[in-house]
């Protein structure tokens, strides 16, 4: 059966009837900065119902969403690049206060590009990967210095399955057997159900990685319970299953008919074919290769570019820059 | 309104009504050589009458289908490439006969490879470019013995609107006008309306590009008219317009949804409803931005380098293989 | 014969006896902004004297020097670019009042990506292109206001001979005759006499791109001469040739080994060796191949990043950047 | 100090005095294959005393020369691929008949490409495995069935320091760790002495990757030693070091003085600067950045994309090949 699913907590929790509706076990909060035309949003996933619910692990979920990141505005970049990293600088003091990082001393990030280089909607996180400034040779050449609070930054864009033979968590696994970083910032393109959201929307979430996330549907997860150190994930969609636009348009349609014929004395009719009946109908009309494919728009390329970029800065800005005197939190 | 297209001639040759019935004014061969496995369909589009039925226009349009294209299998390929290389020499040898291309001396083709190298599924023509031995710039050198049969090899990648900021066709035209070559081959990414011809379809023309043709969807045309000397274009299908496939898949409910209801008594509605107002209605849940979407494989990197090497071969092999003892026409 | 050959005006006037002594009909004038940790040197060739001493064509050759360009840092590059574009608007403003641009009107530039996108050192160009935001398609889409004065944009990466079978020159001057662009922003790789050059130096002339300059070699001019319209050239020097460096070193030596000798009498045999034979000696020892060879640093990945990112926003700042208020000339 | 090293064993052998002349602890063997032009050399470093002479551990260095590597020509290159295959399945043969590999059963190979994918004479080991076709995951996917004798390949491209912060010997240990395989083979881009070696050589070795060698200088080693595993390693010459060109060159012509001077009855003062003054002024004379300059030919990048395809096709055919009735060894 193919899959109808999309890696934003966002669009999961719109999905429900009412949309905006109340989820036991999960916490929804929006607010805009003032000067800013970011919108963010966090999602909460509270408890094992709210994760049986959204079908997505328990954490919180932050969305940037942006119209103007499709556009190509160094200034706008620079701002989502500072929420960025000023949302991700909270993370990471939230995951001290928890004890999931140690509280003091320098923090030995590394970062992951996930996803498929030579693939153009799946090469966000390589991309990102390319621009990072890794120090890490660099600090081990001169010695750690224990009191210092700098961050030691590695990094790894593994490749995917296809091209290594080896699942992506294998060699993530490897790597921190042998590195011990204290932290995993994953970066990853992501399938979203709208294409509205593509390339205008960045997720930043302390779930990790889960199996079937991606572009390149992951089937190991990258996450504290799998690794034992905690990973943050940060995504951007690229793509929209081509099952999901599919799907939706033909909800829609049997929707817009129902109406028709209700108006004509003929809905008794679609009734009794909805909900399941008509689920059955759609699912019978998509042949099976659906499921692997995906919808991207043409200038992918120009987007990938661009928010690799803005990503990259935002993650320089969390662990190398200024001091964190004007984080807001929203509250 | 978005547009639902194939650049296949024999895809748009099946859509008809009894899918292999007559159009006036377009002809259809089918055949396959006997130690092969390669599938060969033969379109020609005979006059204005079958240009219109087909929105194509006049012209030849030879088909490769093998479905073991989707597969890696080096002897596989050259099989192909040396097909490819026949049916290229025997439409050369056509142009000659119609003196469209000189009848005797060394012949000028320059390449063209269309399409965006940054976007894996456009980029099949700067693939197969990145692959070709041109030669111009040693004949030049060393001068044209014009006694020589020679093919005399240039080859361009011009790059797509939004990099360069110019058509294609002027770039081409501009080249044309300082280097005179004698014929064009151009080499493009196609969509498709049926996923199974992904990678696994080579079509090749001598009609040249037409505007809106290709991935890229090219907005003049390389044609004998426009540029005053051959093109012939050979392309392969990387993706399927979303319009197209939500098209289809809707066409084919509202035929499932229609039987139902007929059984229950219920068609006179529907009937009402088909074939314009069902058409109407399908265009109204397609959301605009439907138009430039595409629909693609995750593993469209793997096919494009593969089928790159193909065609790059069957070019040589067209061009500078041997003689053309062995060519067969299906005939 | 080898060539030992700078393509920076500033060492070949450098390298003069006496090292800034006068050469006649070439001119020479260094400043250093205020604020600033760039260097400026202009030197302008006056005439067929000062050319024939320089090897250069006549014509006006500005460097801006800042070791610091060899390192990320993101508001030195931002500096470099608005040195970049006030120098480029200059000599856009010098283009009008001789009347070699038009007085007023919207402008059409076509910038030219020079050099091999495969050979990291040679990308700088093609990289550059990569970078610009074309706008010609958008302007002619909407139409040409002609009181705009807004700036028009189209660009090419033309490819290397090797790759295309054409000259450079024969693909720019076909484009020339299809788009009429009224000025040519040529971008190029350098090769450079000394090693400390490498990314940290960018030489802006107007006289255009010479035959036998830039990494790979160009063959045939793109001048005012040569294509009728204004090309400025923009490069920075990636490689030095291997048989410069072996040259110097060899002419170091021997002067070492000269004044060893001279306190020890033994001058006189050396003095004879000297200058001709001297030269000839070196030759001789020189493997004819090292006139390809090149030099090259190993992280020049880095650089040609980090520098076609500041170029590209150079030309961005001269063409869509704010009014002239603060373009200092040093004067 | 700068470093002037090959990492030809080849090139070592032949530095020595008398060119090819005994040393204590290695033997030199050449042949060639009857119907081929290629040569074979075969340098076994016997003992510690070679291991010291030659500067390079025990073990097998096999080197195939070919001058018509640096062409295009598929039959020839299909020619060295299956020489390649050859060798590779004798060394794996030898490990086996040593035990240090298990003598029946799947054999698990984790193919490793050193190397910097973004500067194209560094690129040699990421093209390579961009051609591989790895199958450890459809092995996993349906079982390892262990009586089966077929290959089951992984492959991984590691990056390089200054990308990842981390050793590429930190990342293939953990890997081994995750994924516990019996063989590696290294492909990775090595410095060579000659210029005439670049791109014309083929060195296949069972010692592993030795800190220093490649272009990209190795800091740790990948040998049996630090990995518990035999490691193969299969390098090709795409490079030369800027040191040493420019020492050999002032070495002969220091001779070329000396001789000069001789016969003039002056060599008296150059014997006494012979040999260790001679050395002493050269270094004197190179900048210390010479180190980690090289020195490498314009068309590299073809010499790359066709030399990653013969060499994968060796692998190919070395793992899942026929069987080896017409492996010759020479002998």
């Amino acid at each position: 059966m193919f899959e109808i699913r999309t890696d934003l907590a966002v669009e999961e929790k719109e999905s429900y009837p009412g949309n905006g509706g109340e989820i036991a076990g999960v916490s929804l909060r929006e607010w805009r900065k003032a000067s800013s035309s970011i919108k963010l949003t966090e999602v909460v996933i509270q408890d094992a119902a709210g994760a049986k619910a959204m079908g997505k692990p328990e954490g919180t979920y932050i969305t940037m969403e942006a119209r103007k990141l499709g556009y190509q505005d160094e200034d706008y970049h620079k701002e989502v690049a500072q929420e960025l990293a000023c949302q991700l600088k909270r993370m990471v003091r939230d995951l001290k206060k928890t004890h999931a990082l140690p509280a003091s001393g320098p923090l030995h990030v590394l970062a992951v590009g996930l996803g498929n280089s030579s693939v153009t909607p799946d090469a966000l996180g390589p991309s990102v990967l390319g621009n990072l400034r890794v120090n890490r040779n660099l600090r081990t050449a001169r010695g750690l210095a224990e009191e210092e609070e700098e961050t030691v930054l590695s990094g790894i864009i593994p490749g995917v399955l296809a091209q290594t033979g080896m699942e992506t968590a294998e060699i993530v696994s490897g790597i921190l057997h042998e590195t011990s970083p204290d932290l995993i910032v994953a970066v990853d393109a992501l399938a979203a159900r709208s294409i509205r959201r593509l390339g205008t929307t960045i997720q930043l979430t302390n779930t990790g990685i889960q199996p079937g996330s991606g572009v390149g549907n992951h089937r190991h997860s990258l996450t504290y319970r799998s690794l034992g150190i905690p990973v943050l994930a940060i995504g951007v969609p690229t793509v929209v299953g081509a099952a999901a636009i599919v799907h939706d348009t033909i909800s829609s349609m049997i929707g817009t008919l129902w109406s028709h014929m209700e108006t004509k004395g003929m809905g008794d009719y679609l009734d009794q074919l909805e909900p399941d009946d008509q689920y059955q109908l759609i699912c019978e009309l998509l042949e099976p290769e659906f499921g692997s494919l995906y919808v991207t728009p043409p200038d992918i390329d120009q987007t990938v570019k661009r928010l690799s970029f803005t990503i990259s800065e935002g993650i320089h800005g969390a662990f190398f820059g200024e001091p964190e005197e004007k984080e807001g939190t929203g509250a």
